[in-house]
């Protein structure tokens, strides 16, 4: 079973779903590591699902400085979703980390699927609800937690990220300096080994 | 017609909804400017739709400050979304900054409502997609943006805010201190003087 389906399944509970229907309004695409889903400053219309791999959400600053501000492993959904809602240009760039399989949701085929396959409705609904949750849990890290606490916490949190996750861009997600995320990490492992 | 099926017909764009079921689903209640809606450390069990006047989300740090993390005016839905979904203890308390009217849905009529009135399952897909893409963009301004531009952008976006909330509590949801926001409004009416 594909593992959006599977991901379908486990979300909303239920078993009855049209495999082929659900995948019908999907393209597969390939992405070699550092290729580009999608550039800076285009119109927007593809929703990612990571199959498998990595992907990043970021933007370069007036001073050339590329900010990460997402990040999606397996099961994970991307894009700029203000600019898909609307069809504007977006103003982030969309990067495979690894080498990367995703499905590819059109804008068009968004409206579509949820009025054709109802479940897919409670889906998004459930996926959001979850993200929404998720990312206001990020505000209050960011903005009312020491650094080295929200680090711990991230990383209890998010091992994978540690893991598959270059040091500079993870340091940029973070919105901490490569420096201070280098000494943080290093002092994490001198204590674990006392 | 009530502002909230008032709410899901702008939203979702149909205007087939049957309005006396759908308010079968809310308990009605009052509160007092100051009112606590709900305590921090309780089970949470209520979802909150702003009928008239203006809740905060807020939590009590370990130096016995108030941390405000969450605004809501009229149409806007608040509660610890994560505890509300998985029946645990809410990390925050919820209180009315006005006279404030509201329409309860307890977490058993959450789930039954999408079911029953599948309508409602379309309008809370669209209230998450549009509440995730905002808080992604306030992450984005929290973390990368400097404060005066920030709040440059804050005020331009949410006039209502600046007017209706308490300069102490604004502050703490920008995560500025109030003697910061004090001069940074001081400054920007000297400027429109000018």
């Amino acid at each position: 079973m594909h593992p959006l389906i599977q991901h379908i399944q486990k979300i909303t509970g239920s078993r009855e779903i049209d495999e082929e229907n659900v995948l019908s309004f999907f393209d597969s695409r390939h992405f070699r590591k550092k290729d580009l889903l999608q550039e800076q400053g285009v119109l927007c219309n593809a929703y990612f699902f990571v199959v498998k791999g990595c992907l990043r959400l970021f933007y370069t600053d007036e001073n050339g400085i590329e900010q990460t501000l997402q990040l999606a492993l397996e099961n994970w959904w991307m894009t700029d979703l203000d600019a898909f809602r609307s069809g504007r240009r977006t103003m982030y760039a969309i990067q495979a980390l690894e080498d990367t399989e995703v499905l590819v949701l059109t804008a068009k085929n968004y409206n579509l699927l949820p009025e054709e396959i109802p479940l897919t409705e409670k889906y998004f609904r459930l996926v959001y609800e979850r993200a929404y949750s998720a990312t206001l849990h990020r505000v209050r890290m960011i903005s009312r937690m020491p650094k080295n606490e929200f680090y711990e916490l991230f990383e209890s949190k998010y091992p994978e990220f540690i893991q598959r996750i270059p040091q500079k861009i993870l340091a940029s997600f973070l919105g901490f300096t490569p420096e201070y995320l280098s000494e943080l990490r290093k002092k994490r492992v001198e204590n674990k080994e006392v």
